[in-house]
């Protein structure tokens, strides 16, 4: 951390300062300048809380060096953490795609959708119980029904089921039938729904805000390890912007991006990151090709009667299509999918 | 409601189009062009869902017409909703100041602030005793006991109480401690804690999330008078933009927004709005000017040992200044700050 | 300036970044901490180039203490400067209004609002002779023709006239028959037009891009006065943000930055910032009360048949109001509009 | 275009905007609704001027039904251009390489970075000999010595040159020097600029403006088009937003929605889209990956020792790196990479 001193601070300012940061258990490294004076804090073991040094007589401004994450920092954790959904392993060599409906409508709609899925080589499938909608008066979603649903697909067809928990009262009910928890994008900074998230035993996929940083995104994920669930995977799904082409615009530079700073594994959902069924294929190809390890991806067997996101989905057949482009792709990384079955 | 079909549009797609908008009750009025042919679809009483017609062969896109609020419209309601927070006013003549910590820390820290701020005139005191912090190592607030002690704030100084909930199960001991309810900017999308303070008896003060849209905003406010709360105030507290001089890009062209669209009341919080002391004093005189109906102020006696928003905090004495002249901006307006003591 | 180490770095890279910044001129100091090392760079009147730095080997990162800006810094002029245009004066007591057409169509279009913002009380006529359109099927101005007609309105209203110049060759020709010369938002980092502007007798109107910071913008100050012209007066007049219900959005809380930041005076173009008629007179009232030293104003008699801008533009009788209210908030920050004729 | 009456509106509201529709020669078709009424145009085949419209009493909002950009669209010509430079065919089965320094910093430099990216496949050479920078104490390029070095690397390695014109006054000199002209992403809606370009016989890499929107990128075009150049390259290179971990937002999503919309090939640059050697390689894949034409890469033999962007430049051996991946993943497109010597 480095203080900047205000050009006008006395040098009683300064020195308080520095005795503040000493008290915190710190080393104060006073750097004086021909303008003004910055001060360098070592040993950030124990935090000093900066809100607290900003808000002393002549600072100026508080300049982070380090990052606030601990856990989830590849610094902590060197090697990739692989994920492993009921069996199947996200982060390793095997790219995943995660595929089905935007919300499960019916069980007739999931078992179509899934079968044609799990056949083009899906490994879990997606669809939504519970639905957050911007209006009050769209399709909430099935509920526990759907829930029921989606236990079904996966003793069918050997999907494992990823759906989102959209409160905390509702991830007791999500955490018994599902092999992967959602928190969806408008839940990142739903801290009280992370913690009680790291509380319980399923592996969790977050999806990032729709307007948080890397830094608030990874944040999130450290709530949740922080309880003591380290299976986390993040999912980059779009951001807003003022680009008014695509429903969000996506941002694939987070995945070198959290390959980097973090060892968590990292899927992409250009369903939402697009909001637009011909824009799916060309961003699919692109998530994998800049490293990502899976996707999400809105399949419907009959978009035009979806109940919700019917022009992201895609049909089955292009579904195929898609994961045999990112099984091309994905080979040119060294990289498989459903190379074997699990 | 328009739809715009594909130029390539054949006159059956067309014509399906059109079979659909009438099933569901509606009129359809295509418009052929020299390009394309347009629909226009009216007599939207019972909603169509966009999503499926967009998802239908040949539609290239839909414009949407009405916007998706009802209850909160002036359409619907015209006259100014006047929120009634246990005998104060917000939304008629009288501006009403919210003053008060971040964060409640001590119930000594409490009754200093809360003691000047009565006197210089706030109605309501603000303080959170449960914080939604971006990292898990940050204070997390006093819980119920931060709520004892502002209870005994009101009981002392007869300051109505305005604090956050932040989750749907936290919801419940807060409603029974405060006068106004807070839902964070963050929450503004957690539909479930929505809905739970719409089934309770406080009025909601709900702030505006920090990429949320106006239309999102409304729609949020939506869901809370959906289930009978019509007693809501809602809150700008800047947007998230790529301008990094402040913390956020505090939006006032909100409030003549929300004025012409919506009956409800609209209050400034310049404190998140920028993130800077030396700026809550122009910005607070500019919320003021542009017509809001109150503003919410973080103050703290010491904040340079504030356990959060230190440097956003002014000190008891700009907090008078900020009085002041709000009271003389407010005056050009029509508007009065504490005539009398209510 | 700060240099942050990466924690693989080697006491080797260490030094050779110490050896490159003393080399410089500059002096280093060294922080090992318990993670990373960083350096201190002080003596910075000679720039060092960061992009070198960043470039060596074992550095993560670069972070500036001090702004690039010199010569519009306030730390170098510590009072303020007022634009004297001719005879006008910007960022004194008074706060001037400059009002007008979004373009100059016919001589008999100005007269009419000519005659109307002189009376009103406004000092300055604005009014566009170029005008950079987004489509080239838009109207693109009379040219000189309209400089002539605006050089008319000067003689006969005594309003100066303000006008754009929308290239390095158009700048002479508007230079020669303007009182203040608009550089627009789209120009702010033409950095050739900066240069000729600042090299030219005349005063200069520089507007902020629509996606630049305060440092870009007052960055591109710096490229004016560089070149020897210091009469300078910034323009607020909205950044892009996703928010859809305004054209722009305006970033009023720019005014207490830059005249915290710089000497230049600032101030504010709501019929930009907005592009809502309705929205014109709040945000008019919330810029003067936010500090701004003036307001530009779109202003047309017959908005229903302007050939650019119509729905941005007030008539004459809103901007009677308009002046009335910016009087009476002006007056309570000690401020005055046309108190004496000039 | 769709006409959206206020709900207050008058049937001679509703007349009145027909009329003024009818006058214009088009025709307007009155959709009356429960609410309000719109109205639908048809025939814009000659453009009405929507602000005009949106002017006129009673009217609530304007809703644009076709883009306005014609000679750009896909609509005008359906098939691919394909951008002739100097022999290197853009937009064709091949995909093609642009590589060099940011700047032309002498006549070594270039010569040693040329013969290596000749060497690993680039056709093009990429440098500026007129650099535009945020700061005026910056380096500002060598002018036209730069272009003479260019000269000679095209004469001595078979590279086309590529270089930005900064301003109109400056074009001149460019056109006779290089293979194709760039326009910078600040010049973007410099339409002074745009023109001139359209005028001179070399074609023109048109790179996206930092916060513009498609529409507006293919309007720029449009200028261009316009005055008779039809070979027009367009270039992705990031946007701003509010994501702080790269310099800017790459927006890939771009590419399959110009696909669509036009008929003008597109390439992607990297290096500015990220602003972080280690994000250059995974987003130049990614690029290729989602249909991209080609790349624009900032090459640097000594980056430590670079005059600008030396973070952002990758090595010559990172190059070769470069150009093998997106040749494998260009061959799942069915693309190829320097196949054949031109």
């Amino acid at each position: 951390m480095l203080i900047v001193m205000e050009s006008r601070a006395t040098k009683e300012m300064v020195k308080r300062v520095c005795d503040e940061i000493e008290a915190a258990g710190l080393k104060a490294h006073p750097i004086p300048g021909s303008i003004r004076t910055a001060i360098g804090v070592t040993g950030n073991k124990e935090q000093v809380d900066a809100d607290r040094i900003l808000a002393q007589e002549g600072v100026k401004d508080i300049i982070h060096v380090t990052k606030p994450f601990k856990l989830v920092s590849r610094e902590f954790y060197p090697d990739n953490t692989v994920v492993d959904v009921s069996g199947v392993l996200v982060g390793g060599r095997e790219l995943v795609a995660m595929a089905g409906p935007c919300a499960v409508e019916s069980r007739e709609q999931c078992l179509i959708i899934a079968e044609h899925v799990a056949r083009a080589g899906a490994k879990l499938f997606r669809g939504g119980a519970y639905k957050p909608r911007t209006s009050p008066y769209s399709f909430q979603g099935l509920g526990e029904e759907g829930l029921k649903i989606l236990a079904e697909v996966r003793e069918k067809y050997g999907l494992r089921i990823v759906t989102e928990a959209i409160d905390t009262e509702i991830l007791d009910v999500v955490s018994e039938y599902a092999d992967l928890i959602q928190i969806g994008a408008r839940n990142m900074q739903n801290f009280s729904l992370l913690k009680k998230a790291g509380r319980q035993p399923k592996p969790v996929l977050l999806k990032r805000g729709m307007s948080a940083t890397l830094e608030e995104f990874l944040m999130a994920a450290e709530y949740i390890m922080n309880e003591g669930n380290r299976n986390i995977i993040l999912c980059e799904r779009g951001v807003r912007t003022f680009a008014d082409h695509t429903r969000n615009t996506l941002d694939l530079s987070a995945i070198p991006f959290v390959k980097r700073t973090s060892h968590l594994p990292i899927i992409v959902d250009p369903s939402h990151g697009t909001g637009k069924r011909h824009k799916i294929l060309p961003l699919s190809r692109a998530a994998i090709a800049a490293g990502a390890d899976g996707l999400l991806i809105e399949v419907h067997h009959d978009p035009a009667n979806a109940l919700s996101d019917g022009p992201q989905s895609i049909t089955p057949d292009m579904f195929d299509d898609l994961v045999g482009e990112v099984r091309a792709i994905g080979s040119v990384l060294g990289r498989t999918v459903n190379e074997e079955n699990t």
